[in-house]
């Protein structure tokens, strides 16, 4: 990277032991962590490609909200000036993962050429996550372990701060009366430890643990969760909302997802497939004051690969009881949805920091199946939440 | 109608020639009429089957959005006090139109018997429509006579004033040149004339033709307008806001109708389609900015009576160009979800007409495909503005 | 009934004791019996009220296979000349069960009064099920008491011969190691032993219950089964065969049910989806040579009531790898889809036995998901041993 | 090509020159020719990808019918004895056009590169069409350059016959009087001409042609055409014999469909759109034998690239007049599904040419949406007719 080529993106390899550096013209520019869990998954590979390729102006930021004209100016960190890492328990380089993902139509051919020196680049700031197979560490110093790969990741790069994105595989929801913490929150404890704004676009426990409370309370970081809204959950919080304001009784609400990938391997574990339909059915029941009949199916489809299919029914009553039926059908690609907005978050969430703004963060519940205490579950009222909460980085209100 | 049972409907017949009625306890109630163009219709015929049974308490009024709370205490005339009149150029009685929707599935079985009376008195309050086949009255005679029939009503029943509401079938768009006025606008113009607020639930000219705009500057009503979201354009107005906000492009959205009734095959003629897809159009470049590709086609089946089958296909683009699609399958009841509005439009315009408010009413924008100047294109924002609306007519704002 | 009038139904009680009955101008018409297992179901209901209308002249035999020219001349009992009788546990009368079909939108309004008499006398000829709660008889018990039953309806209506329908409800798949013989073997077994023939119109195991194997073998009677073919199967009976003649191949194929009525809540357990899925995955096994990827769902969604609406996804390979997605949606009413294949497997069931022919009917593939040894599973091919079935009937072949 | 690597393509440009070549261990083997009109097309260019392609062993053969078992041992030119050519008026190399089926999703990554080398050999091989614009030949002169071409060709590469398919751009349906030959008929004259069998993809005349009506008889050339039967049409095609044979009464059945490419704006011109149109139609009248309500539509949707979407709702009717939906929604790629189907047919006429066969060939209606007089128009019947071919070409009916 050089200072006078601003648009470029900087990236942990070209630049370690250059934090500090100062430009022909003028002090060091501040820069942004990203720390990504499950940084070599399909969502983590893409937010790094992705990042690569907008930066370097080869796509246009589609996807990405904060790129949109109402988050100009309120204090972004520019998308040239965010560095990423992260754990990951598998050890396969980001250039193979995105190969694969290629052939998956999940990224654009030629696109990992195009970006290898990056990808490259955040594979080597890549950490070992855990637990691994035989883990013989304490879950204390699995913490402290990863709160130093944390700390060592900012201060190797000079940045200003690094915020944590869970975007790993869902988890199980913890079996009742399962002490132990879960995976998610032993990043979620080790983000706390090393002083790291937190954000976690999975249903998993994360930073929600009861055991992580306390701390939570007491580190003062801004956070936001959980489980990124990306298709079916999206689309169900503008028509629900809909069909309340037009007085419309919703009889039953019933949904299928066919997906293959990781996740959807992940997601035929019913445990897992029950956090994930948590979220699903939240939005529902906020919205429209109870949960309508119907079910919610998520299928493991592995030749769907990245792709999702999910399709919805919703019988719904009007004037003189008369049933009439409302059927969608979603056809898109996780990755490429969750990606841009993993961006985003972890803009917001570092603005939010620099502001001095701490706790949690209902404001950005347009991101989130599950968000915050306090969110609207209706899209339009999250996004006008998200605009005030867009004016307040600004100082505006 | 007694006055201890302010719970009942009151029309037309019943206390012809009772204005200015005192109940046992105090002055009279002030009443309201709603006079609907197309009366005899399947969306007229409902309103006013539909008014009866929910008033009698039948049914429950759901799709009736000033039934909700969020309109309580605005100052709206409750159902009982409505009295229903209309134009017609059919001579079919109501309670044989009745009938006959039961048959197609609109009304439920045993309606048009429990609320025979009701449909009979507000059918002797029909007045034939215009211009006939072989008419010789010139336009300035008829509108005299429409003029005529809207005062004797409001005479005759002591209303306090009379809403005109037109749920006639849609006109074909006018010819270029053609200077005469089409019969939506005659119905308008005799509306003026009468001192009637007025409301257009169809695409049809109506008040915006360009004759009446002098008349319609001058007479200071409450007027509001054009074209009843009921079915495709509803989920339009919620779903291009969704892909605005998240920054996804909309590449093509294309549309079939498929419906069979009287509807489905004034449809059939490309004039009144045209009239018709204008404003399903123009939800999609008011909220996206441009209009995408795609085609919206509306097909006569005559096999689905009143009951429309709605195809959307969305193409869309998302991070790293990525090609994915949303389809949308709506089967609803054109008059089922018509009739509510009619009856909320109604009630909501003479409130507003009681509170001196005059002009064209952007806040309805809620209710239309094609709404007055200012109103938002986004169905939230539009719920936003019905609801400072219903603040103003509290004198909350 | 009078003799003079042949195309008037002869229903059970107006001619109680009336057998051998001899008309004014000749012998007694022979007349076959129709012995439904669960009369009072949906299906039972459905069948009886529809063979009362279509005799009648009231509608016409839409859905009756039987009823169209390639099954013209080959003896097929007219449906004047059927008797229907049953078993049930319900003891519900069968004019209030079709007045409950009439609100569930399965059958037309009026349709129960205009068949009142002949609901009634079918009625009048249904004997309680079992086992009924608490039963203290065994087996063989309630088999003698099925079958003498049967031998009682046959006699005291003079019957030719009474063809056993089983449309109860799905029994769950028996668990292994399970000796106790479920209630649809029971019925079965009664009927060897009354000497029916014997239709399995559902899942249930029904004659092919292994204890029953050596009874069928020697009894001769003609059988037929199991489960009818009515909706998400039929459908994929057709386009499976396509997609292997035209060489493409399937990758998934997945499907969703959602459905109310007494069928959704009783597939609603996972015992007895099992057995109604496994000849859903039957008819794509068999014809596409391996099982794809993909999994089968049955939803009980109350408000849909006898209506079931059912997805298909399938995606399938082409040329070069490409990957395409066919998508179905199927909207019909079950009961409206089943009872005029019983009435169609009835009349030809009976008429094999009076020609003599015994054993399992693969030629009656056609109407079923999960057919006899030896049957096609392609539904053209069925179709085609279904005419040559005729011609056999007619002693063509 | 070298005769001890059979399984290799034999193309056009390499062995220009050695018809009549003799192997190191016999006689030549006999190849024919495949003369493809639009052979720079999506569908042209797709042949000879594809066909490259698997003949070298890189893909297997899907969506290719005759390279199932049925069709094994009936004479069929193995692909790897095809030599192919073709007229075009595009002049973009063929290599090119490859490379933008690519990025139109239509032929997978790579393959132009792995196959360059016959891509550019039948590029070698493909002439001038016609008419030019500005066109001064006459139709005679047209007629002769094009048999001319075909006659070399045959020469130049020792082929034992050329046959002639026609897979280009759909033509406007002609105007009433017009006497002038569309170009597709010029083409199929050459055909005549010059002694080729002749095949035709498209719905435009070619040689069904009044004027060539005469030639046709007396030249004993087995043909076949019409319309390639690829998506909606072939799904009609089996979904309309089950209503039938179900004897259930289609209502309505309404068509979308929306594709871009060049086959989407040609078809955006309502002559065309009428001569394609013409063929869907066509399935339903011979099937149901009337032809249902609705209609069908085709958008051009240039997005959308030469991936078709189509939608078709059928409204039909079951017992007791109860109202039934199917709606079907299919999502492919046109030139993958014809280009194999083209290989197909070009196999088995010119086994047909072989073996002595001549004149129309309705055994091949499993291709064609509007096939030879006297095919069935179910396509289970239909693929009867085609098997019992393959066994006339063994020599076994």
């Amino acid at each position: 990277m050089t200072t006078d080529r601003p648009d470029q993106p900087s990236f942990a390899a070209t630049d370690s032991g250059t934090h500090g550096e100062t430009g022909p013209h003028g002090p060091p520019r501040p820069r942004t962590g990203v720390w990504l869990l499950g940084a070599r998954g399909s969502v983590g590979t893409t937010v790094t490609a992705g990042w690569a390729a907008v930066t370097a102006g080869l796509h246009p930021p589609t996807g990405m909200v904060t790129e949109t004209a109402p988050f100009a100016g309120c204090g972004l960190p520019p998308l040239a000036d965010l560095v990423i890492g992260g754990h990951d328990t598998s050890g396969c380089p980001l250039p193979k993962r995105a190969e694969a993902l290629v052939t998956g139509g999940v990224l654009p051919h030629g696109l990992p050429a195009a970006v290898h020196a990056e990808l490259a680049a955040v594979d080597a700031a890549i950490r070992p996550g855990g637990p691994r197979p035989g883990e013989d560490r304490t879950d204390e110093e699995m913490i402290d372990s990863f709160a130093a790969d944390l700390a060592a990741f900012t201060t190797d790069h000079g940045l200003d701060r690094t915020v944590v994105v869970n975007v790993a595989t869902t988890e199980p929801v913890p079996a009742p009366g399962d002490d132990r913490l879960p995976p998610s929150s032993l990043y979620a404890a080790a983000a706390l430890r090393a002083g790291c704004p937190y954000v976690n676009f999975t249903p998993s426990a994360g930073l929600r643990h009861p055991a992580l409370a306390d701390a939570v309370a007491h580190r003062g970081l801004p956070h936001a969760g959980r489980d990124g809204k990306t298709g079916q959950t999206l689309l169900r919080s503008v028509l629900a909302p809909m069909f309340l304001h037009r007085a419309l009784t919703v009889r039953a609400w019933s949904g299928t997802n066919l997906l293959g990938g990781g996740d959807g391997a992940a997601l035929a574990d019913p445990a897992a497939a029950a956090a994930k339909n948590a979220g699903k059915a939240r939005v529902l029941a906020d919205t429209l004051g109870s949960v309508p009949e119907g079910r919610v199916h998520i299928d493991d489809v592995p030749s769907l690969g990245d792709w999702k299919t999910a399709w919805d029914h919703i019988a719904f009553e009007g004037f003189l009881g008369s049933r009439m039926v409302l059927q969608t059908i979603w056809q898109g690609c996780d990755s490429a949805l969750a990606a841009p907005l993993v961006l985003d978050l972890a803009r917001l969430v570092a603005a939010a920091h620099a502001t001095g703004i701490s706790g949690p963060l209902p404001e950005l519940g347009f991101f989130f199946k599950d968000p915050d205490p306090g969110a609207p579950s209706d899209l339009a009222e999250q996004w006008r939440a998200l605009l005030a909460f867009a004016d307040r980085l600004r100082g505006e209100s």
